[in-house]
């Protein structure tokens, strides 16, 4: 079972490791840092992240889109990036498979209100060709009902 | 780095484990046993699965949802369950959360051709208790394009 | 211009007709008398409800969707059918294409709490087969918001 | 009845009216004259299209983005604009309510292959704002299918 620290504060960079147990499972990096409203989420490809076709894996590859999304509605709050919000809705289209190396998710604001966003994804490989892209539903957490 | 064999058959319960990376990594398991041509995945919530809100992360329900559904089409094809199919789409509902015990998401086919399949798939709780649906759509791959 | 009446109670079978400018200028009808919770809403195809193709127009076939599950969340406030929900986001899946006679879109609320329901519909035709399925996000509009 | 043409070539502008049964019902225009790719609907919104919100309907919303989608697929086969392709599953997020005016859908290729194409849209009403945006899968159909 991999540690993950829910205090985990963003190093120097931006970036975020191991918060959640399932970003530790993965290994994806959450990066707070790009300086335009959107969260990115990243991952290096790995035999672990595959399916039966030697691609990113369909799970994985929404896991990445989900991330970038909600992180992307917590800048809207504050600059840590990890106000929380939950997915309501997400639709995912699979464009094209991935490999090999590194694939950035980014999420981007269509619109919203007080407490729901509306928020799109891309996710696209080193050489900028897109992978998949999704539209997500996301509802801010009241702060009471994390207490 | 988990170990996995893409060779592996169903064992005598009908059950694939390790099959691929991702399945080794996350460790569902797939059941296509249930003898009604529905394709089964299920889960065993750990620490390593979950969220900030110490929930069932949204990208491995997507990847429970997403694996059941993919075998439902399979068993379309042939009784093994492993006939390729893609993702091309896939729309995901978060309907509550999850925090321990063992998840089942079930496909099901709604309609579709020789190349198209649309498949819904349910994830319930030990309880019964509806946690995401989903509505995707799915392509079989053609038998050349996998040599 | 058709004319239509937002005042407009349900018939003794329970059907809306005309309510809104939409529901004039297409036509179709809303039935709130199933009994089981569920909305419906039908129509009989006329050529100016179809595409190039001369089947059912897409656009037609959410809207028919909508209503029945827009309807379906009314239902779980009070018998006339007619509490009002916004539409945040509608998956739909065209499964099989329409042609002629009547189709009947049918919800079932799949789950949710005070505020956000999720509500899937299914189109049927005359012979019971699937024309179209959509999985949607619906809001309860808040009382005060209506004044 | 409406009357419509199938046979109706653009207009001098670029413009398709009256094309389908469903174009003169709701009265929408498709403009194939960007030049960027992009197909285009609008429509100037009438009492005919409204809810009960008095906001232009959802259903018309969907339609507005599906035709924009399918004429931006058209796009990619010739500049007629009116190659046929098969809406397989749309998702449409209803991001604020329009009351008044011309609303404008436009259309945009994410990816896709020789048989299916992913195609995002946007709908703008006059001052820029979104109104809703969708993301689709569409199928080009064979020649064949359609004799």
């Amino acid at each position: 079972m991999p540690s993950h620290n829910p205090e985990n504060e963003p190093d120097e960079a931006g970036l975020i490791r191991d918060e959640t147990g399932t970003q530790s499972l993965i290994g994806y990096v959450v990066d707070i840092n790009a300086g335009d409203g959107s969260g990115r989420c990243w991952l290096d490809i790995g035999p672990q992240h595959t399916n039966r076709h030697k691609a990113l894996h369909g799970g994985i590859v929404t896991c990445l889109l989900d991330n970038a999304s909600g992180t992307t509605g917590s800048l809207t709050v504050d600059e840590t990036g990890k106000a929380p919000f939950l997915t309501i809705s997400m639709n995912t289209h699979y464009v094209a498979p991935a490999y090999k190396g590194r694939v950035t998710a980014t999420g981007r604001i269509t619109g919203g209100g007080r407490s729901i966003l509306f928020i799109d994804a891309e996710l696209l490989d080193e050489d900028g060709r897109t992978i998949a892209t999704s539209s997500g539903v996301f509802k801010r957490v009241p702060h009471e009902r994390l207490k």
